[in-house]
């Protein structure tokens, strides 16, 4: 019998409990350590909530009453990393304060244990790459909320071994996460920048007057991302030339790249261009942000529940459609 | 009372039979001409299939029978135009093809009658600035296939006046299509210039070593994907920082603008980077990629089905969660 894995969770902010949350779901022991003793104190009912939405979700796991037992909370870092194989930060995204928990962590943390940050905005480089544990440290970047949108970026530094990057991508998969591995680093990792690419030319194509911010996003959730909620951009485009993705890109590729080449840059995220798309998503109460957050969360879960009934059902046919998991 | 809409589908190739199905699905009178005899000798068999697929799909509408017997098919393009409120060309993308046609088309068409080009390539001035009845025309550009992904591209020339746009917005959207209104035109319109950008970042992250190709479809279906596919990227950065949109570009825009101005530009289309793609997605046998095509029309049905039931289920409970159809 496989012994429980153990991962220790340093910073229980948003990003911190979602990953306690998603650990304890899958069974693992959580450990987790905050440097303010009041957010430790919510945790316990920050996770009670979080069971009790994901269970409405219909995707908490089985097992809820066992999920926040399986969470514990140390007032001492030292304490929290005890046994963890993998360590995972959730710290502020801040540089120097980055460097100073790294230092600490590859102290403290098990020799073995693989240390990983939920930087979304900082390459692990940045704050590891003095440390004597470097080849452990990486970033493991979630999504928010983690518990329903499963992609993790795995980004190694330059110093970051192989063995690394195995762990933390058998850990977070055991998890029940998406891990996609970086073979470098690069700033934004994937997913920002293609986030960053879509939003700045959405901005200018709002700002210049070309179509409303719904119209925008309608064009994207009754278009494009019909597709891309359950094939990537390339696979999309592979299906979309009677040869292939080389047919495709060989017929579109010159016109794909003339727009390219027009494609809005940074200037487009421009306070005029801020304050017209923030005309069309008024803020009237942080209570209606709430209440739509909590609707895109159960939209999030139910997709999730769609998704993998279809793959369930692809994988008892399978071969049927040549269709992958 | 109200009259049956009659539309009139000029080229029936794959655009033009789908947009036949869609308006026939919604009980309207459908009229067909292609220049290719034997083109519209095929439809019935086409039409037949397509019916037969997405009653498997659960989206083909109640009555397949009816549905075939309201679409017509004519050896003259002059009587297929008879009566129709709109005219729905799906011609060859080539310029001068469109110009001649446009010309013959604002010539027979009823006086009355939209006359909306498919075309995802060309601007509707390009090839209707000179003609008489250049006020009536625009394009209506869909997505492949229309009867599973719902939105119509609405891009006017100078030209165009606003009763031609009311009129093309409300076909469509009684046809169950979601029309995105541009208020004026620009190439690529918005559908393809948001896919582009994605593309060129997309194949340099690729081509340059950062991730493989399926990593890169991963991180856009496991993540940004699973979002877009009910909302779009507006109102998903809307949710991400506590004070909404403001607050998001406020925050992030300087991170989000860097990335912007380094993202690849039309040279990410080049030969190496296809070939490096196209060895993850290889073509073996057309056959494979008509089989995942049908899986993939699959998806977008079952999808489709899905968002429909959740938009029933939030029309019901209408304010609860404050979420929009």
């Amino acid at each position: 019998m496989r012994e429980m894995t153990t991962v220790a969770i340093v910073g229980a902010g948003l990003v911190g409990r979602g990953w306690a949350f998603v650990f304890a779901r899958a069974g693992m022991a959580v450990r987790v350590w905050d440097a303010e003793p009041a957010v430790l104190e919510r945790l316990p009912a920050e996770i009670a909530k979080m069971a009790a939405e994901a269970g409405a979700f219909g995707c908490g796991g089985s097992d809820h009453a066992g999920l926040a037992d399986r969470i514990l909370t140390f007032a001492s870092l030292d304490e929290a990393l005890r046994g963890a194989s993998l360590v995972q930060e959730s710290g502020p995204e801040v540089l120097s304060v980055k460097q100073a928990l790294f230092t600490r962590l590859d102290e403290l943390a098990e020799p073995d244990a693989v240390v990983a940050s939920s930087s979304s905005g900082l390459t692990v480089s940045q704050y590891t790459d003095e440390l004597p544990g470097r080849h452990r440290c990486l970033v493991g970047h979630p999504v928010n909320p983690p518990h329903l949108v499963p992609v993790v970026e795995l980004s190694p530094g330059p110093h970051t071994d192989a063995a690394t990057l195995d762990t933390a991508e058998r850990i977070y998969r055991q998890a029940g996460q998406v891990p996609v591995r970086l073979e470098r680093e690069i700033d934004g990792f994937i997913l920002n920048r293609l986030q960053a690419v879509v939003l700045a030319e959405a901005l200018r194509l709002v700002d210049e007057g070309y179509v409303s911010a719904h119209g925008l996003d309608d064009t994207m959730r009754h278009g494009l991302g019909r597709r891309w909620a359950f094939m990537g951009p390339l696979e999309t485009i592979s299906l979309n030339a009677p040869n292939g993705i080389a047919d495709y890109l060989r017929r579109y590729g010159p016109t794909m790249a003339r727009l390219a080449d027009d494609a809005a840059r940074g200037e487009a995220f421009n306070e005029a261009a801020i304050e017209k798309v923030a005309r069309a998503f008024p803020v009237t109460e942080s209570d209606k942000v709430r209440a739509r957050q909590a609707w895109r969360d159960d939209e999030l879960a139910a997709l999730a529940r769609h998704l993998a009934e279809r793959n369930a059902r692809h994988a008892e046919g399978e071969g049927r459609h040549g269709g992958q998991a």
